[in-house]
Formats: C-alpha cells, sequence, structure tokens
C-alpha cells in the first residue's frame, strides 16, 4: 500500500510539473515586473516590439568614419524608453523596477565624406540609413544583482531581421563599461538625455 | 421707428460679433483638423506641448564644425510625429489632414574636435547637447494652399524658453526648400526617417 501511495504522489508532482511548466512558458515579465519584455523558460529573451513607439530620449552617434571602420555601436543609437517609467523617473529620479531601455542603432546614410557624412539641403552631417541592430537592458535588482541590478542583452548588429532571442551578455561585454562609467546614475548614460538630464518635461 | 430698427439690428450683430470673438480665441486645431497645435485668432500658432512623447522618426546632424560654424539647423533635429498619424501614413501611404510634424534642436554636447565630435566610452562622436529650438509644419490643404499644403513655423533657433508663438514662416525661408527637394513625397524629407521610408513597423 505504501508503495502504491509513493507512485501516486510521485505521479501527481509529475503532472504539477508539467502543467507549471506548461503555463510558464513563455513568462511575460509585464506581469510581475512592470515591464514588456518577454523571457523564456530557459532565461533568453524574446526580441521586444513596439518599442519604436515608446518615448524616444536621445541619439548618440559614433560613425565608423570617426572610429577606424569599426565603431563598437555603428552607428546611430536610437535609445528608446516606455512612458510609464519615463514618467516615473521624471517624477522620483529613479527607474522603477522593471525598466526597459531599448537602443536601435541604424547606419549612417550612404556616406560621400570619409567621417561618414554626406550634403543634404540642410547641410553636411549625417542622416538614417539602414536598421542596425538592437541593444536592451533591464532593470531587476534580484535577477540580475551581481550586475548593479541591470541585465544586458543584444539581438545582433546587422540589418534586419534581428535575432529572435538573446541570452544575457557576458559582464566583460555590456555590464562591465556601465559599471565603469555610469554607477552613479543607475548604470545609465544620463548625461546624453536631455529629456532626462533637463528634465524639462514633455 | 426704422432707425430704432436699424439701431436693434446692429446691436444684435455687434453683441454676437463679441460672443463670437469670445468662444474663437484660440481655437483648438484638434476639433477640426486632427491634430493638437492651437491657432490664436490672429492664425499665428501656440508653442506646443507634449510632442517629446510623440512617435520619433529620426535624427539628422548638421553640426556647426561641419558648415563653417553656421548650420542652418544646429545641430540634431529629432523629428516628431504623433501616432495616430505615423500609423495613417504606415496604412496608406499619406499624411492625413492636420497632421503636425515637429522638429526640436539640439547642439551637440561640448565638443573637443573642430568637426563637433568629442570621445566617449561608446567611440568618437556626437552626443546630445542642450534643447536649441523648434520648427514645425502643419498639413492643411485650404489654409495653406499656396505651398503644397503644408504650413511652415518656427519658435526660435535658441535654447529654452523657446518663442511663446509663431507665425507662418516666408515661402523663401522654409516652404520653398521642400518644394524643390521633396514636393513627390508630399513635402517631407521621407528619405531620412527608416520608420516611413522602410516601412517595417514599431
Amino acid at each position: 500500500m505504501q508503495k502504491y501511495l509513493l507512485t501516486i504522489i510521485v505521479g501527481l508532482g509529475l503532472t504539477a510539473s508539467g502543467v507549471y511548466l506548461l503555463v510558464a512558458k513563455p513568462v511575460a515579465a509585464a506581469q510581475t515586473e512592470q515591464s514588456s519584455v518577454v523571457f523564456n523558460a530557459d532565461g533568453t529573451m524574446q526580441l521586444p516590439t513596439g518599442f519604436r513607439k515608446w518615448v524616444f530620449v536621445g541619439a548618440p552617434l559614433t560613425p565608423n568614419g570617426l572610429n577606424n571602420g569599426k565603431a563598437g555601436f555603428p552607428e546611430y543609437h536610437h535609445v528608446y524608453i516606455e512612458q510609464k517609467n519615463v514618467d516615473a523617473y521624471l517624477k522620483t529620479g529613479e527607474f522603477p523596477e522593471g525598466t526597459v531601455i531599448v537602443k536601435e542603432l541604424t547606419r549612417v546614410l550612404d556616406p560621400t565624406f570619409p567621417d561618414g557624412s554626406r550634403k543634404e539641403p540642410s547641410g553636411r552631417g549625417y542622416f538614417n540609413g539602414e536598421y542596425n541592430g538592437i541593444d536592451l537592458t533591464i532593470k531587476d535588482r534580484k535577477r540580475f544583482a551581481q550586475t548593479n541590478g541591470w541585465g544586458f542583452f543584444t539581438f545582433g548588429h546587422h540589418p534586419l531581421p534581428y535575432d529572435k532571442t538573446a541570452a544575457e551578455k557576458p559582464v566583460s561585454e555590456c555590464a562591465g563599461c556601465h559599471i565603469a562609467n555610469v554607477s552613479a546614475t543607475d548604470m545609465t548614460w544620463i548625461q546624453f538625455y536631455p529629456l532626462l538630464r533637463d528634465k524639462k518635461g514633455y
């Protein structure tokens, strides 16, 4: 009888685990962490969508032409944050748990000068070429406790289509530079984003 | 008797005019033209608000350092359009009547090279400095029939605070360049805005 009871208990346990796995994959981070990115059961992240209508905060530009043809981030960096998290930052000076920051790269449009610039009716300068990749960071103090509470992901530095999933990047590739340079501003380059830096509102 | 009647009629007319002026100033364009800018009774436009949470479409950059110290638009041009109008453009290829396009300028952040660039951990390039002005265009085929259906306004090319109202700019200062270069794309520099040009969605 004890043997049968054990079998039943183990069986129930396995069934419950199976149901849990079915329900838990994928897990929408929005449900627990106030963000809209989706983690898979193995901890990788799904390619985010919809971020081009989030709030734009700044456009650093590091052209290949000014970086020996090998910019670390080629070339425009368009940085987006969901409005609810920008609102919270403007109000409190802190990003809420679950905040996602997306950096989408675009190349510069058809350079005609060695520095990557070209001439247009508005003047000589730089203009957005094709989409060229996504880097993303998400604030989760527990999950990413080892890297000051933020996890870093990249979906490739290349034209569309982007990678469909991404694993957390090693400290040496992303978090390390943020830790070294912007620990004091919650791992974020606030100094490059007028909306967050100058606090003049929308 | 006829004299009294005339006095009464004129009096009623003046009263009605007075009521009309009170009601009509300012007129929210949103009510009739699907936009969020506000015209004053004299045809000038009020400084728009809230545009930094509209959809960002591109960031041309014409640094003073690459334009003999005198860029026509110093220096980053951040271009924003309300989501409903981006949605319509992506669906139909046309901007609806009342579409507003805001171009906010920022200077480049503290240049250290003659071309206006500086070095940061992400590489040598350009980063957003202080806010430096707003140009705006609105589509209204009747009101701006003389300039291909779009009116052009500027609230100054200078740091905050921006001008509080703006009159329509003469053809020679804004519309002329759009007519000469982008008549075929509804007066808009679609070629510089990946979201509108490449039609990959959000």
